[in-house]
């Protein structure tokens, strides 16, 4: 977990602020929901690897006594492990009140309980679209162009989208291994490959046919998508068309699998030359929303990782050029006077800044420290204009 | 804890930024911290009776299992119940990165366990401003200044400041209790006062002489303020004195207490007429730092109850005006092409909004909810103009 300091949070302001619009230009609505769900909407919810990484939040008072006792369930709640199962609680809490289709977005931190390595963290932030109520490839299709467009409209070009379909996947692991009542945990334990190699993924599909094992990894090097059912590998390549001409680089790619075991149909990446890791993904998971009363609705959504993003940013589009003056007081009386000055300057001159504060004994630290803060004006409080 | 659907959460993301904005314009520059803090962090920071209501997260793991066993400690962090708390332990982690003084804005969630009843919520969100290393009232003067501004400027004007100052209630309590190490506890009773009464607060505070709780809770009722010490008390003056020649409404408050231990000096809460409860609240809480490595460090800080606000705020100076476009759709192929018109218009007409989607098979529901959302223009994709 970090905390961030004035300039990096100042940025991380701008370009949520920014990110936000763009997809306001696309029609997304921004809701909130909160960090807290209940324990049984995150728990069973086919968030994969996730779920195992979910922090749990203590029961209190008399019933956590009970449940110490007893050895139960210690906890009541957890903090959310992404936006997409808030997402689909929240539609089916509030459907008679939304449009249909409805068009979404959510930004926000989640939490895993990761163990701390280099470029994860435990909170981060995610930027999430999402279309409810929209069964064709018109969803998949906006979702990746207007994840793509935020993304070169902050200063981030050369963006590749990667897809497939899990029905595509789906048909490659019922022809190698065997047809499964649920697939999720061998797509939990494919996603895993890139990062941990074929081995280790061999050795936790053990209780699997190994000949198959080996022919289904064959496969997902060099797959090619007419192996899906045929109107499943046509709206594939019509979601891929639809961006070909949108003037996006798009390619197959067999082997990706997003983690989560909730996807249901296609599913997409967004990679960029310069980092070994995606920058958005997302996909189609119809029907999330049955599990919390409501019908099964079409649902498909794209998630920026914020923080990746915001370190590949292009922070020459954000900020600077501002008008910040700093008045530097020596004594209780000045900064007093300084402080009525300010307010009528800030009256005059409402784009300026006018930050008033005592002169620090170590004058030059102080000017260094405000520059970096983007000062543009260092004035002494006597020096500082009547109004 | 609630959910914001689309109107709300867009109005509270544009209050939120313009809150910011004007913060900006006094210098507060704005920093993130993490939602969850090591245990270690919340309790025993003096936080009152919010120390009682921390959402605790439990131990992971063969840890937990460890704790289990020997019946100790659960949880190894906790949700923050405040945002004063993590700024003390923040300007402690990055102090030679700090300007100083160090003028900070920190807007984000806080959680509390507490029973659900009206107008409280578990999680909420609030909106502060610190000054750190100011030592003179100069720091409470431009706090209460700045806070009475952004309320004015987002169109809740009429708000009254109420002033007490933590070593005058000392004065008071000493002197008709007796001198006490710790005064807090009796501090977190007396807060409690409006809420529960004079019997309760009598009855938590049975402990002490009954005759001194008496008369403490008359002082409260009329005292006055040069019962403090007396620079004490000419600080408080000068605070008012410079707030009403800002023009603003202030008075001394001789019950205000506000729950916190940790606080001080002055403390301040800020009222309106038409709510029982303050929008506003803030105070000095020097040395705080001491408590995480850091040298004791002046520090005073205002904090806006933002959904009180929100609650309040004159929703006709926030958005609206926008050019909002719905294009509905008949089918798929109507969609893709609607997109790639969608697009171009953006381009040429970045103000807009223009939304594509599907044409429910209840248009008029679906003409009123978009109405409801602000759409301004709802256009059949078939006229929708080509590029």
């Amino acid at each position: 977990m970090r905390d961030f300091p004035p300039p990096d949070a100042g940025l991380r302001r701008r370009v949520a602020n920014r990110i936000l619009d763009i997809y306001a230009a696309y029609g997304y609505e921004v809701i909130e929901t909160p960090a807290l769900e209940d324990i049984g909407v995150l728990v069973g919810s086919q968030g994969g690897e996730n779920e195992r990484l979910i922090f749990k939040v203590l029961k209190r008072g008399a019933r956590l006594q009970e449940e110490l006792a007893r050895g139960g369930e210690l906890a009541d709640m957890g903090l959310r492990f992404d936006l997409t199962v808030p997402l689909a609680r929240f539609v089916a809490n509030h459907l008679n009140d939304l449009p249909m289709p409805f068009k979404v977005a959510h930004i926000a931190p989640v939490w895993r309980a990761e163990r701390p390595q280099q470029g994860r963290y435990r909170e981060f932030t995610q930027c999430d679209i999402d279309i409810v109520g929209e069964p064709g490839v018109a969803a998949e299709v906006e979702l990746c162009s207007a994840t793509l467009d935020v993304l070169e409209k902050i200063g981030i070009s050369g963006c590749t989208v990667r897809l497939n379909d899990r029905r595509i996947l789906r048909t490659a692991v019922e022809r190698y291994l065997a047809p499964l009542e649920d697939p999720g945990p061998v797509y939990v334990a494919l996603d895993r490959l890139e990062r941990v190699g074929a081995a280790a993924v061999k050795e936790e599909l053990a209780g699997y046919d190994q000949a198959g094992v080996a022919a289904l990894l064959k496969w997902l090097a060099e797959g090619d998508i007419s192996l899906g059912p045929q109107d499943v590998a046509a709206d594939l390549r019509r979601t891929m068309e639809a961006l070909v001409a949108d003037g996006r680089s798009v390619r197959f790619d067999p082997a990706l699998v997003r983690g989560m075991g909730y996807y249901t149909g296609q599913i997409f990446e967004v990679s960029h030359p310069d980092v070994p890791y995606s920058l958005a993904g997302g996909g189609r998971y119809d029907g999330m929303t049955a599990r919390f009363g409501g019908p099964a609705l079409p649902m498909c959504g794209s998630s920026i990782g914020f923080e990746r993003v915001c370190d590949l940013v292009d922070t020459t589009v954000f900020g600077g050029g501002e008008r910040k003056v700093a008045v530097t007081c020596a004594g209780d009386d000045e900064l007093l006077g300084c402080l009525r000055v300010a307010r009528a300057r800030r009256a005059r001159d409402p784009d300026a800044s006018f930050s008033v504060l005592r002169r620090a004994r170590n004058t030059r630290k102080q000017q260094e420290d405000l520059r970096k803060l983007g000062y543009t004006e260092i004035v002494d409080g006597k020096d500082f204009d009547r109004p």
